[in-house]
């Protein structure tokens, strides 16, 4: 069974419907509708699910954080502030950022399946999770499913020291006659998360990933944590294109966070401060304006049998597809149950404690 | 004055209106008809005024031998296929690249003027030179402008060592109150014609740029054009992110060779074989849906004013800004000309005496 990241004796394992049910609670019980909370925790869920455990339940204690300093808003009313046939510009209201995007990417795609696309600019939100869970929502209707959000400044320009980019990242999803094609990255070589988790298990980082205070390549995630920073795709300098990277980076700000009247991601704050502020976009293309969905479907499974085809390199096993290991984990965790780390249970309980509700039941 | 590249005594200076006239003369003598022609003209001869050097003149010879093997189509009449207020699929004919992306754009940006958005498939083109062109032509008309295509087959996906990907670049531009922002960016780490400048000059390219044809790091170009391959951006394997470069190459892939019905980039031919089957996506967003124009170019002016602010690293001498150097360069060359490699001034004199027309006038 496959399963992605290194799982060991620091985790226990939950069953998908009781971490889901966790969930609900606790949003159920800040205030939240129980309509709202099911689309919030089936959002972490998916990232447990997937292995993105970084934007999983690991993150709600700050979200729970962010609703009781008054951060985020539990009773936000999505406002639209302009909108045309195929585009939208939506206020999030300082709600949490999953349960709009949600309707808001519902919204692009009943706008792509009237008029051929649907383009929904979100500002005033919050940490949206996973990008690729609002592409997949569309490829699952069928159809090209586009999103991507800034976030808060962890990323150096090219040449700078300086904390000015966020990871900003972008999702693709497109449908196949199996599961669909999922491209949901950063557009720095990782996302803070994973550094998170280097620290956690007192581990060094690859050369490469980020830089110290000075600037100066580091293993140390510790030195990224005071005052260093993490480096865009393509990493440091021009030599192998971290140009590119930051350039994706600022790309992402301008649509999000400029053309929404956001802010851009240096003043993107986070979900536990009042006005986090991030700003979002969501994308659907109705296929069928293009082509026949039989036709596309039948394409993309022609592309991908060629690419599983290709001649492996020497050093690696598999070519895979984009999306691919996070379905392979799905399948696994849905039947042996979604790791968790320990100290985020204990985490979890201190929220269920607090809020008097029911601990969280491990397998 | 800056200038982008390294020119030395191999470079002669040719004034920006004399190569201008000499494409066109080129062109209108192989059949273009001279409003058409001297689209193309401005198209190289931006790239080369830019620094782009790949991309500028240099390919004349490809397009000229596109057209005389019939290749490309000088006579072609782009087809309307599916149309929609916000969007369109467009048959290029098989005609030239830079003429089709130019006439695509337009219809793009009208109607984003029109409905807010422009969403242009275009299948059956040619190599279309900088895809940055095209973004610029929206940013020139206020608007936000993105473009990107697939290209022949020279890109290895990640874990594999068969050239699948096209080095398939994005360009994005969006007006400020100056210069336009401007990223255009192949998804592989460097596009195969900065390989061509550093085996015509002989020298090594940097470790981590292409395979040789086992699949290992390569620093001689000749092992890339001899069945090795590029890396796409984030290099080898997963360690620095090469799969997130693999994955945008397939998402620049799936929007234009699959979803408008042409092929995609392990079909895609050069441009002198019959039936090349490039295609390109054209988008134009128009930034008054959103907001007024004039904040979003103030909120733009600020952001770059604050980049260019940071700390530089101590290795760094300046923080640029995607296209900046480009624009420099421009303005330098404009003043002093563009340098063209004496080699390709050779194969311009050959087109001219085969042609029957006047040579390339030198400074």
């Amino acid at each position: 069974m496959f399963e992605k990241g290194e799982i060991d004796e620091n985790y226990v394992r939950v069953e998908r419907d009781e971490l889901f049910k966790f969930i609900v609670n606790v949003m159920v019980k800040l205030g939240v509708n129980r309509r709202d909370a099911k689309i919030f925790a089936d959002n972490l869920v998916t990232a447990d699910l997937r292995g993105v455990e970084s934007h999983g339940v690991q993150r709600l204690k700050r979200y729970v954080n962010g609703i009781l300093s008054g951060g985020v808003n539990v009773k936000s009313k999505i406002r639209i502030v302009r909108e045309g046939e195929t585009y939208a510009l939506l206020d999030g209201d300082r709600g949490l950022g999953q349960i709009i995007g949600f309707k808001a990417m519902k919204i692009a795609i009943n706008k792509a399946r009237d008029h051929g696309l649907g383009f929904v600019l979100v500002k005033n939100s919050n940490h949206y999770g996973i990008a690729g869970y609002y592409a997949l929502i569309a490829a699952k209707e069928e159809m090209i499913g586009i999103s991507m959000t800034n976030s808060r400044p962890l990323v150096a320009p090219t040449n700078s020291i300086d904390r000015f980019l966020g990871t900003n990242p972008i999702a693709f999803a497109a449908p196949t006659n199996s599961r669909p094609f999922l491209l949901d990255m950063a557009t720095s070589i990782v996302p803070i998360g994973k550094l998170e988790v280097y620290r956690r298990k007192e581990r060094k980082i690859p050369r490469g990933w980020a830089i110290d205070s000075n600037g100066n390549l580091t293993d140390n995630p510790e030195d990224v944590f005071n005052g260093g920073a993490l480096l865009p795709l393509g990493g440091l300098g021009e030599i192998l294109g971290g140009h590119k990277g930051y350039g994706l980076s600022l790309m992402i700000d301008i649509i999000t966070g400029i053309l929404s009247g956001g802010v851009w991601s240096r003043y993107v704050k986070n979900t536990e401060h009042r006005d986090s502020n991030v700003s979002h976009l969501f994308t659907a293309i109705n296929i069928e304006a293009f082509m026949p969905l039989k036709d596309f479907k039948k394409r993309m499974d022609e592309m991908i049998a060629e690419i599983k085809k290709l001649r492996r390199h020497s050093k690696f096993n598999e070519i895979w597809i984009h999306g691919e290991k996070g379905f392979l984990t799905e399948e696994t965790r849905l039947k042996i149950g979604i790791p968790i780390y320990r100290k985020v249970l204990c985490e979890l309980n201190i929220i269920a404690d607090q809020l008097r509700i029911d601990r969280l039941k491990v397998k």
